[in-house]
């Protein structure tokens, strides 16, 4: 059966002043009404059903993430009590599906990125499942055939056609890239064989654990004893998970693995890595302004303005900006400057303004 | 006796979000802690007791001024029931002091200018009120020598030298200039003899009078009623102030008289017409960034920003901005945009958001 594991555990500090250490990015409701962790789980509607679906996260949005998900059994809600990266989350995930599930199979799914229409995601899915399926020893992820040069994803490089699945081809990786360089990344681009890294993956739970029995021993190792504390007193003692290799899945395992597969999406995604990035993803004026809330532009182009319901946003001139109001604090900056967001963080923390952090 | 005249009647929407229909901009605390108009206020401290200062203004705002400056007697913050501009209002503090003291010399001082340092100025007032013993049928101006060829003031050109005063020269006003263009702006800052009309009068009230009585009868021969039914009700009705005539000070009365005297200023003066001047009397930081309240720039400059003291106003990589926050409401514009504020409120006005004007 498919089982939905959506990671959940991402701190992120490029979305202040709405984002805060205890309000993450996938808390936020950036696009829509609803949050982007409750769009991740409402993307799977009909398709994998709620006790079947897994949320892994730290344990500081742990209960916030239960209110907001009722639906969840709360013992799927699981606390990292600290971060150990993707290997050993996907690793804890994949232990607690075996034993439900022996021949369980996982789909991986970032909380925080913006997926669209749901049911080309529901066919992708079902796809890679039905491929899991015929190749069941593989390990599946998604490749999103990418619409610009862009450096700030990994790349898979798609090699030759290894079969289909609900009338979709899939492919064997021939490699997974770090990210490039803009020279690389508008060679990719051009070659067209070059696809994004979506964090998308799609699994036997067996087929991962022996991937890590190979790959991070370690790490597969500590796995049983982990799942019998977390049996035994409802939570996973900080050194034990504390001890765990920090590793990526994609690093520690994928890359090092021979048999990869990926399924070219044909679905819209964005990771909405800034604020910069919602002039992708929300809807705009004539102007090419991209407002959330209550926003009044006044001979004002390109920028993204976010306001909530109960503040008025006013711009005269300006392009190309990003204005975010929240009750505590309002960001003025330019979009090309929406990483740097980061760094003002850094500052709000070394002025120990720790009300804002 | 010199007597303190406080014009505090003006609308004023270049400063929203900050000002609104009921907070014009001489309530507003744009440069220090306290309102334009206290500072306005306790300007003259020293000078000219709390007694001698009659603040004319609005209706809509004579509440909030009597519990702002308690000091002064509640029945000398006068109400004006509707705006008639400046020689209705001047014709009426006249004809108010001239029957408190007969040979009263009025200061008339507008509200929601900015003026530095507060003993220069009271030096030059001190001076201006000895001219006029001098020379008690003048009426006399004061000249701000310009700094820039501002086309948003009238000008004063200044004739011959008429007498000294309190060792300072007292002038002939040879014309007044309505706003020039940008040319003529240009040619009066060359030549050295023209001056801003700053709106700031000393004369006495019964030259006043005799002037009204001469240039506008109409105004002056319906003073004596409007004081009676203040007298009988406490207040003006509205009917009868609404039939004076509705001109400046400077068109009705000063351009038609032919001895009319000017002190050159030697203090600072700023009327602050726009966000934007606050970048001339507010501090700044190294980058130039001007700031109110709790503001963090990271690699911005030239902005004015406001943040208030309960709200973070952080700003990255933008210039020569204006950023004003207020509880429900948020302004972001170039700086050379700050004149249309005035729009924006028509927008906001024609939308029908009422709760923001």
């Amino acid at each position: 059966m498919l089982h939905g594991v959506i990671m959940a555990g991402g701190a992120g500090t490029r979305f202040w002043p709405m984002s805060r250490e205890r309000r993450p990015k996938q808390l936020l409701a950036l696009v829509t009404g609803r949050t982007l962790l409750e769009e991740a789980v409402a993307r799977l509607e009909g398709l994998i059903p709620y006790g079947r679906i897994h949320v892994l996260t730290n344990g500081m949005y742990a209960g916030e993430i239960r209110n907001r998900l009722p639906e969840i059994p709360s013992n799927q809600v699981v606390a990292e009590p600290c971060g150990r990266d993707t290997a050993a989350c996907i690793g804890l995930a994949s232990a607690m599906i075996a034993r439900l599930d022996p021949d369980g199979v996982l789909a991986v799914l970032p909380a925080d990125h913006v997926i669209e229409p749901r049911a080309s995601f529901q066919g992708a899915l079902a796809a890679a499942a039905r491929a899991i399926s015929q190749q069941p020893g593989s390990l599946l992820t998604f490749g999103i055939p990418p619409s610009r040069p862009a450096t700030g994803y990994g790349y898979i490089e798609r090699g030759p056609e290894i079969g289909q699945a609900e009338g979709r081809a899939f492919f064997r990786v021939d490699s997974f890239r770090e990210k490039p360089d803009a020279q690389t990344a508008a060679r990719f681009l051009e070659q067209g064989n070059f696809l994004w890294n979506a964090g998308i993956f799609v699994f036997r739970a067996r087929t991962l654990l022996s991937s890590l029995e190979r790959h991070l021993p370690e790490l597969a190792d500590r796995l049983p004893l982990i799942l019998e504390s977390l049996d035994r007193t409802g939570a996973i003692p900080e050194p034990l998970y504390a001890a765990l290799p920090k590793v990526s899945i994609d690093y520690g395992v994928l890359e090092r693995e021979r048999e990869v597969l990926v399924i070219q999406a044909d679905f819209e995604w964005d990771d909405v890595g800034s604020f910069a990035a919602l002039e992708r993803v929300l809807p705009g004026d004539a102007a090419g302004n991209r407002a959330l809330g209550r926003v009044l532009a006044l001979d004002a182009a390109g920028n993204v303005a976010i306001a909530g319901a109960d503040h008025q946003l006013a711009l005269i001139g300006v392009k190309d900006l990003v204005v975010v109001h929240t009750a505590d604090a309002t960001l003025v900056c330019r979009k090309q400057d929406a990483e740097r967001v980061k760094e003002l963080v850094e500052r709000l923390r070394s002025e120990q303004l720790d009300e804002l952090l």
